[in-house]
């Protein structure tokens, strides 16, 4: 049996299980406030190069969005995304659940744009019924997007700028942040994305980490009290130092990096593989694929090829992370 | 240095560690389908004997509070619970986030009554302005209480009988449970709780795990739909298996009963070390105390006696739970 | 000066202004309870063949609104209504606030179709990842819709069909439901809506009252506690006598639907006066298109007219529904 | 029949209603921005000497402080009151229902101190643990409060200026404020009011109204995008004019004074003569009773006088505001 369908079919790195042995017996303060969340948030504040970020660890990625957004906005105010952000289609509703409403732009490669953003902004503000309507204060970004694509820096500066000019929270969704880093065609890096974006976070659960998201927020703006509303929305870990110990073992040695590009690899040559059959994929532009989404067009595919072949109880499987 | 603050010190119990590492390389599906999930479901299922009973993990127990409470209720229902709950004082607001007052009730030992509960339930249908008042339809209680007390067999049968005939769910936090049912002169295992409650949870995070709490349901009209607000409120794990894995350990073999036991002796023996020295405690009725409260006293009775002592700078620590 | 912006414009019609000078002195319980309200309640009761409907009055459509959605859902549930729908769009996240998603629906002209509900409903619930999307449970509906289009009987039916088919609460905004009520080519009653609908509401504040919604309910699910979620909302009037006067006038002799049909007359005159000089309307099949949306259209083709003939700064008003 | 039972048993003063017809075919903007509402804002800010204050106008109460609490608090934020406040007990949880806790102090007179504010905020921010529990940033007063009692400029001073030592927002609850201004005793007036608050509302619907309570906001933090709020809340009336015709009556040639003032008189010539025959009352401080106290005092009095006179069935009335 060969599963090829998700990142989150098996466990963590080895070298993060033998860590958590390691330190087991140590005692160290609860919710976060232990050495190696403090080691954590450093490495990543260097990375980022930003010393006066505030570094706060989550479990999971609908969780940093239902801490983040509600902790930004004030209630008239709304977010705004690709039709195809995770907030919109895939959270069960978890943002309005916190009161604020989702609005989706139109978008073919899960991406927006600078120009949409702007255009949105002056239409809101342009209309005498503004106060009928709710107010853009947040622009959500995926990278990669839940396509597998990936924004390039000219882009992302562009945003950024569109969402400093406008007086809009830039925000981006990390859960597969490695993937992109590691991209062949990617330009960015974590120092421009902490200099680019308001707040951000880098997914641990879909490289490498049992699980865990590391929050980094640059605006001081956003940095306020934010503690307090991880402990109201349920996202404040009682053995915090699981999520710093994670994160260590991530940064330290650029074990992230190296699981992202692995994973990427592997996906390229299934890819080849595939587009020498002749598949063509969902989304043309992404010449340098991410995995998760190879995984996802790929499981599709290979169904397909098995149902053709008589084999449609087989499945394949291929763990790409794990070194 | 000696940390004697609280149970979540340090990492979990090294079978569990073991076991993740063992099954680190298995493939299994995500968000807790996985096989794992399923045995210890059914683990519980016995202990509770309530084959019908659905069985969800949840990281922790603020997460499984602000799940359960707002599944159960519509907009203008209310919980009630002692004074001293948890979700009164020491969840940020978890509950009233989403949309429900939490009313405590006057409580001197954390417990509640049922005569409390009935006489606050006739005092809101009998008051002609009800509507403008929240309507209670939940009564949640912790065991133990956030004081150390336990509910004893008699009391949770009256509990549950008041709620039955009031049409109000009987909800346990059971975040410090294996506590309660190895307290010397509990009197209530997990079957009576299953048959009595509607729903409850069994706390890992503070008996041996490194975190995780397993909630039972057991009424009907609780079960629908419980992983979509799961789902929304950020606490569906994405290797939900790691969950499973953690429970089938701890309950296989009667790990959890052991380790909590365990936990109560030292306890007692810390707290006849003390009343031997003529320290009183702030809640005479607790004979058997679980050990979570006596490490709360005692850290402030060492700090008193380190002070007098001069030794103001160190620190005691002793891991309980850890066999 | 000639205003022709809006049916806010003006107070209300004659006899509920000298009805409420009549019955000014005469004392009365609050809230709602008083004896204009179950006049009023008997009168649209009668109208609508629903002996056991429930009434409710509430001051204004958006009230309405976030009144009984959030009654109806629990909180993984959505609403779905057209992409030009009053609650997408224009309550700025009302019903957001209370935690629901608002889904629109791709329409044209205003309306849904039962088709494109029971697909939504499909795609849902075929989904193996529903858990992590909004579960559909209402369809919301306006009539006329908001762009001056109105449902058929035969439409309706089938909408209702698919609700009842697919356990969804069908709730139709009737903000404006007198002219659709009178417009030329109705061929629904205030019977059949309450048939075929779970809940609606009768707007008094567009048809020649000083504010006011008549809410009717005739699922019973929906009934149970609906004055304490007015409450919440902060829709109990005080002196909700007001309300029940004023509908007891609209509808004790039928002056409702003299005020509606008057003000489509209004409309088509203007309407066929602009037909005549060439201009064409946004949305084609209006043949007996309601005042509202006349007069929204109006204006701009007024204001386009008046720029052309130099003469900006002048406007016009004509006020429809006062008789 | 004579009805002593509440404030809401009859119209309003006929100097409104007859401005109502007056005014009635003029035609005006919608949503409050008509000349009424500008006219009646102006004498307002004269009233509390302060040219820089917003004016809103809403409907009622409970919809002024669900609207009012949710615009100045983040998520994690709290409200404190008298645990007789009126949002802690009598509005069926519409503060929690947008997601904030309300705290209630202990109070015998349904006053509270500033001595209480300082050590309630001290409490907070001095435990190691705040994070866990909701943060006080607004303090919600009720002038006259729901016990009849009012607040005396020594003692808003002091409130005011601890709040604004310690970034509290100061809010008013002026439902009964006519009565509380025009009480005997009473050493306020609407600018000391104005000064010492952030926010607060002068009540109409009790003191010869229809309906409407006008809410000063003086806080410039407290000002932006208010409007969105009343919206998204349901509470922006659509012929707004209403509200800004009755508050300009009520405020043109100090009406609104005459017409509480009135009512006291009233009241305190009841509450002698109760007195004289030797019944006591609930609040002895209240020197000077303001109406509404002594009406629901008075209700429970008269019933058992009437009882004891065999007189179960009948009921007085008295309305005290209508001049």
């Amino acid at each position: 049996m060969i599963r090829l369908n998700c990142d989150y079919s098996e466990g963590a790195h080895i070298n993060i299980l033998n860590k958590l042995i390691e330190t087991n017996m140590e005692q160290t303060p609860g919710y976060g406030e232990d050495i190696y969340c403090k080691q954590a948030a450093a490495l990543i504040k260097d990375l980022c190069k930003q010393e006066k970020a505030d570094i706060h660890f989550l479990v999971g990625g609908t969780q940093a969005n239902l801490t983040i957004i509600p902790a930004a906005l004030r209630p008239h105010q709304c977010v705004i995304c690709a039709d195809s952000g995770h907030i919109n289609v895939h959270e069960t509703g978890a943002i309005e659940a916190c009161g604020h409403k989702v609005i989706g732009l139109d978008s073919k490669d899960g991406k927006i744009t600078a120009k949409q953003i702007s255009a949105f902004y002056h239409n809101h503000h342009d209309d005498e019924t503004h106060e009928h309507i709710t107010q853009p204060k947040m622009v959500y970004i995926s990278n990669p997007t839940e396509l597998g694509t990936i924004y390039y820096k000219k882009e992302l500066e562009e945003i950024s700028k569109v969402c400093r000019d406008h007086g809009l929270y830039l925000f981006m969704d990390g859960a597969r942040l490695g993937y992109g880093l590691c991209a062949e065609d990617n330009d960015l890096d974590l120092s421009d994305i902490a200099r680019l974006c308001d707040v951000f976070y880098i997914g641990g659960t879909k490289v490498g980490a049992l699980f865990g998201e590391a929050v980094v927020i640059t605006s001081d703006a956003l940095k306020e009290d934010f503690r307090y509303i991880i402990k109201q929305k349920g996202g404040l870990l009682a053995k915090g130092r699981l999520l710093g110990i994670q994160f260590t073992e991530l940064f330290k040695d650029g074990l992230y990096f190296k699981l992202a590009s692995h994973a990427n690899r592997l996906a390229v040559m299934i890819k080849n593989a595939f587009t020498e059959k002749g598949c063509s994929f969902l989304v043309d532009s992404c010449t340098n694929l991410p995995i998760h989404i190879v995984k996802e067009l790929m499981l599709r595919i290979v169904q397909f090829v098995f149902v053709q072949a008589g084999l449609q109880k087989k499945k394949m499987s291929c763990s790409f992370w794990m070194m």
